[in-house]
């Protein structure tokens, strides 16, 4: 077998840069379940039928067919290839491409064995076909959160959902300064319904292309496309461009002289939002009200979130979602959903393939136990067992090679201590600073620090 | 949408069993980071020509098709709807059936940048097209560990893997008692070399179908498939019948008379494995020389291992592996590897099904902070926020009911304690006793075992 080599949109890690995201997923954890979320995981595939009702991504989405399918069947015998066809169990059957499809499905199937409001957190890989670019892989891992209630779903879960995110934001000392941009879709319907305009999707699509468009060619669009006056679209550009990080925003509204219920409502849930995050600002995490964000055209109904990293603002939106009055529903019962969704691998593995984030060590070792000779193995391994018992990571010398070969071993691995059992008592290096002192394995403590490897933050490389 | 219904093969769980399995995930990722085992995770996908190599399983392959991959091209078009075709970028791709097929590619494509021997734990879903049974899913979880060494690794790695899955094993206390069978194909090979069997690979074949087939069947298959003469046959199947629990099959061995290098090597290899094994015997795990067990058709060369739950063994084997002295090769270099995989999924599901395993609670929550009213919502979160700054898992109730409902909400979840805020002091109920004390949530601390759900084993219901 020749050396393979990597497939472009399928991101695979080293080690270090494994311990990266390890401690990255563990930190998300560890702050939902602290918010009683509890964790789900759904099969990596949906019928097609349900991938498909999302329209706008059907085309990325990753067809599964049985190899034993083809056995006796040569191309061309039917219609039997398709995705719908009739052969084999998984026909029809698909990979997830998000988190969401699959969570509604499975609050469906088992709406009657969940307590709601069900809380969930859901850490998993999802695929789309799609070309790959910076920061947008074809294989990828998403973190989301949602609360889900049954009928209906007071609007503090909202605030809720912003607060949890944020938390576990937060405790990601090692990432860039992020900003999460919040707004609400009944404030810019509302507005637009004021304004007048009849078709408020349509308006909504032309201004969310404020990202790509000049705010003249997006005007101009406005007016030729869904007929809006000169002043109309005036109007729908300085709500766009209102952007404030704190309630502030209300009065910059209000000063464009448009009113409507549903306007009053946004304004009142935006703000209740804004407001109870306030105390969560640091200066690596600011929330701000952007009322150009509008979530293109997903199912969102109220709030609406995006999130971007400082200085890879490339990357879109890392961190996204909102309010869904209909997360799912069987006809009889309706079940409103909020929820935010991280795209772990779009946040970190580019700036690990920078190298700006690595682990400190490739092992998790914190002790290399060395080898006099073969003879003593067993001592060797009786001091990583005493150890291993009091929950210190380590593992014994491959082979009895003289010590300064044993320490180059664990100098490459990047492990902090090599130990020298002996008859006449143990001792114990720090191979950074070269202190060695006796030592005994059911008492030695590893400085807590060293205890697992910890992420470094590099200097940013340059890069063209 | 209609209410879903689960698919064949495909297993998802409920909260409180997510719990669990994440429980068991968790403790056999602690005990493979104490034994200096680095994490890692392959794609989901390979090229269909590695995943074909392995000619067994081929017919089990999932295969991917990009739906976009159809646009325009209606079938019987040509023949590119098969795996190798030429259309779209994921053309002659697979799903993993296992972790080493993907785990040998990441060592030949990452040779140079791994640090070896290189030891590594895997802990992902794996898919094969087969048909669903007891224990056997279409999407299933597996943990590996495996060592692997450039050109060389010394014999002392397999007992070093078998003590490591041990203590893994070890700490799931909840489990069935379970077995672990080892065994030398080095000592079958040179037992059949040494008795004048000129295809050993047959003979083990035939011997592998004791599971299925009387010893007096096999005995005539022997002799009529394998040409071996009735003497020989009984040689080989008195071979499959010794089992010890302890190094005293090297005496029975040696009593039927038969003399081989190689067998001689697989019997100083298997003793020293059982000795090295038997300080970690305990009255849930044992270890035993079997010298039944040849792994089939697998590509070991020396070391293999299976592993039976007790009361289960309709199972088959839940931890299987064995030593490969060439798991990889590029051609220039080899890399020899051991180790060994836990089916997560067959040693669970079947469990979880029978609600002989499920957890304390349904949501990490260790407790419920009360509401008195909406407008002191914010007093119930800053009692929340104050608990998981302490890592005391919480959640804030959704509405200000009666406190009777509050605490309902509570039991229906299994959160064991409800916490009342209020102007002149805070307290707090363990709902399972009606013990109700003052609280300050600066300070209190609840019992050890309730900090985080526990995994419960029930009593073993009837079934048909």
């Amino acid at each position: 077998m020749a050396r393979p080599t990597p497939l472009s949109g399928f991101p695979e890690l080293l080690p270090a840069q494994r311990l990266v995201e390890q401690q990255v997923i563990d930190t998300l954890r560890q702050a939902f379940e602290l918010h009683g979320f509890a964790g789900v995981e759904t099969r990596a595939v949906e019928p097609m039928d349900q991938l498909l009702r999302k329209g706008d991504t059907s085309k990325e989405v990753y067809v599964l067919r049985r190899l034993q399918a083809d056995s006796g069947e040569g191309p061309g015998e039917g219609p039997g290839e398709g995705a719908g066809d009739a052969a084999g169990r998984t026909a029809g059957l698909g990979l997830h491409f998000d988190l969401t499809v699959p969570f509604a499905r499975y609050v469906l199937e088992n709406a009657g064995k969940l307590e709601f409001p069900f809380r969930r957190y859901q850490i998993q890989k999802a695929w789309r076909g799609e070309r790959p670019q910076e920061g947008r892989f074809r294989e990828f891992t998403q973190a989301d959160i949602d609360i889900v209630g049954r009928d209906q779903l007071p609007f503090h879960h909202d605030v809720e959902i912003a607060r949890v995110m944020l938390d576990a934001l937060s405790r990601l000392d090692f990432l860039p300064p992020l900003r999460l941009q919040v707004n609400n879709r009944k404030l810019i319907q509302g507005f637009y319904s004021g304004l007048g305009v009849a078709d408020t999707e349509e308006v909504m699509r032309l201004v969310d292309k404020l990202d790509k468009l000049s705010e003249d060619e997006v005007a101009r669009s406005l007016v030729a496309d869904a007929g809006l006056s000169d002043d109309q679209a005036a109007l729908c550009l300085r709500l766009a461009t209102i952007c404030t990080s704190d309630d502030s925003f209300t009065d910059q509204v209000r000063a464009l002289g448009i009113t409507h219920p549903m306007l009053e409502e946004g304004l009142e849930e935006l703000t209740a939002l804004v407001r109870a995050c306030a105390s969560l600002t640091t200066d690596r995490a600011t929330v701000v009200a952007d009322l150009r964000i509008a979530r293109g055209l997903d199912y969102y109904t109220g709030t609406v979130f995006e999130t971007r990293l400082e200085g890879q603002e490339s990357l879109g939106s890392v961190c996204s979602g909102g309010r869904y009055d209909a997360l799912a529903t069987d006809g009889r019962t309706t079940y409103p959903g909020v929820g935010i969704s991280l795209g772990v691998s779009r946040l970190l593995v580019p700036l690990l393939n920078r190298g700006e984030l690595t682990a400190s060590r490739v092992v998790p070792s914190v002790v290399l136990v060395a080898l006099v000779d073969e003879e003593t193995r067993p001592a060797s391994e009786a001091v990583a067992d005493a150890l291993r018992r009091r929950g210190i990571a380590c593992e014994v010398a491959p082979a009895p090679q003289k010590f300064g070969k044993q320490i180059r071993y664990a100098e490459r691995r990047g492990i902090p201590f090599v130990w020298f059992p002996a008859p006449d008592g143990d001792q114990v290096k720090d191979i950074r600073s070269g202190n060695q002192v006796d030592a005994d394995p059911q008492g030695w403590e590893p400085p807590g620090i060293d205890r697992r490897p910890t992420v470094v933050r590099r200097q940013k490389e340059q890069h063209p």
